[in-house]
């Protein structure tokens, strides 16, 4: 398994040094965020210490981390030499020193501004640039182990999604049937939790709505939207929950979003652009008269990262390439009224696309 | 409520300009991080959409956030103005507009390293510097109700803490111990769980170790170090466990760390230095013959952050002020052997320093 790992890291490693040479990079300087877990399967804890992957385009690479983080690390790794800094050095002149004839510099999208603006500040003859331009390629493409990762991560929503059917909902606060999801998918597997929106009735109209003190009642139409991380690769699926039965109004909008979130799975072929899941799935919604209610994209990337590359997005005519991994999730979101989203995880394949999540898809109707 | 906190902000807002004046800063501009909910009570998501608050040092303040989550955002505050942008617009460029005058920028120390590179790009003539400078000397000294928000979480955790002294060790991984821990934060009123170590016997000597399948067994040493966020304000407590009967070697070094402990509280007075509370805990260490085992400083601040200014470290010769909040955390790890640490939060107060933490600081005795 280790060396399966290894094997699968310096084949990473050598495809971000290809692009490293076709970017005409000569580092690549990897802080907290999911590039560094990818290429060398440690991660950075997100405070003030600074840990860094210096790693030149041509050269041994070097990981540098706060000494009393080193035990953390992996020594058998062969992708990097090991340096600590002590509590009182300054780990951003050893950085610094690593990369002084560096031209250009590529550098962790998710890098703190505080850590860049300090390099910067040291290598001021260096131009820097984002390290997506070197990752995302190569991230964006997902072997079948990695595949394998995201259809475990999504089974166990989906197994989530069907256990929240036959529990209450009346009566429970936003939070805590949130709190419910969250420990759930620490149950299923998970070993985060990195979201679980609940929105009802017309707190759902706010897509990104924080679950909050109301109490979900009779009638009310409930939208669930979680995900973790488990293995290391990311899950996200959103279902819906209806309180008693479903009046018209909702279940005809409904019919016209699950239409709309096939025609976008649909369309996730290979060759095809990444924008075309788009416009798949909003055509559908725009000829049934809601298209001024669909405010946001159809879909993005999922990996490591809960939202990576590819993004389904007007706009981005790149071709979908075979291993793709990406959400197809329109929704219909009427101020004050309603809001409604449908989301599965999607893999495009030679065989077409392939749908990960397979949780039932109608409108569940809850107690 | 609604109307104290604005006042609050309100005066924490004239704060930060007031230190923009001095550091003659002409624009603060505040992304994801703690600095944002600090300031005007809104948390930007951290995901690839920018949220961004730009605050010139006169003039209006406007927070720029994408199209779908503008609904998460209180329209009553009446600290800024809203601008959204869509989903096919550049954000970089509408905040770049924002700001097009301004000589110097100070920028969110957690920004993304993408934005601030294509802000750069869009601002050429700008210098950036850390936001770090203005905002740390206002987050550092802590209002009476902040204090009281840190207590309730400290509080919180101290329950966990007493309860977990109940709670079976052997037998069960580290992970699932975390897990628990982190269910029971949450559980306990935190809407979230930061993280939760839980490192055994020979683990425990890696201060950050990531909790993983080894199971407890009758004779280990276990460590719990674990913290949350509850209304806003994290908690962060380390207490020690040990499975059977203590052996003389533990209890001897565990009497050194918990007077230790007692000498850097008592250091936190108002006036000393914040490396004197690293100084005189490190000292009953060294005098003790572990000098070489406390791998790292003693403490760091505490607030809407996790880990804060200031930091508890040789080289800090800051004075301590009245509100400071910080962690007095020393600690003995010898290499295969075991690692120990004690941890509180405390509050520097005109009547000396005051522990939040209160739950029983000798070893657990567990089964």
């Amino acid at each position: 398994m280790t060396s399966q790992l290894s094997i699968a890291r310096t084949a990473r490693i050598a495809r971000v040094r290809a692009q490293m040479e076709l970017e005409n990079i000569d580092v690549l300087a990897l802080s907290v965020g999911p590039d560094l877990p990818y290429l060398i399967g440690y991660e950075a804890m997100p405070l003030e210490r600074l840990t860094m992957l210096v790693l030149p385009r041509v050269g041994d690479a070097r990981l540098v981390v706060p000494y009393l983080e080193a035990p953390r690390v992996d020594r058998s790794a062969a992708e990097f030499e090991l340096v600590t800094w002590q509590e009182t050095q300054d780990p951003v002149a050893l950085v610094a020193a690593m990369m002084s004839s560096a031209g250009r510099v590529a550098i962790g999208d998710h890098t703190w501004a505080r850590f860049v603006l300090a390099l910067q500040g040291q290598l001021p003859n260096a131009e820097f640039v984002p390290a997506n331009r070197v990752t995302a390629p190569v991230r964006m493409v997902k072997s079948a182990d990695e595949v394998e990762c995201l259809q475990a991560a999504a089974s166990a929503v989906d197994a989530i999604a069907a256990e929240m059917r036959e529990r209450p909902f009346a009566g429970r606060s936003e939070a805590q049937i949130s709190r419910e999801l969250r420990e759930r998918m620490l149950q299923h597997g998970h070993q985060q939790a990195n979201f679980a929106i609940v929105a009802t009735a017309a707190n759902a109209a706010s897509p990104h709505h924080e679950p909050g003190s109301r109490v979900v009642a009779d009638g009310d139409l409930v939208l669930c939207d979680f995900g973790g991380t488990m293995n290391g690769y990311c899950s996200d699926i959103t279902r819906m929950f209806h309180v008693g039965s479903i009046p018209n109004q909702i279940s005809d909008a409904y019919a016209v979003l699950h239409q709309s979130q096939d025609a976008g799975v649909l369309a996730g072929v290979v060759g095809a652009s990444c924008e075309s899941v788009d416009q798949q799935a909003r055509a559908v919604i725009e000829a049934a008269g809601f298209g001024e209610y669909f405010v946001h994209r159809t879909g993005h990337g999922i990996g490591t990262e809960a939202h990576e590359d590819p993004y389904m997005v007007s706009g981005n005519t790149a071709p979908i390439v075979a291993g793709y991994a990406f959400s197809v999730e329109p929704g219909i979101y009427v101020g004050g009224e309603f809001g409604m989203r449908l989301e599965d995880i999607v893999v495009a394949t030679a065989d077409g696309p392939l749908r990960l999540n397979n949780a039932p898809r109608d409108i569940a109707i809850v107690g």
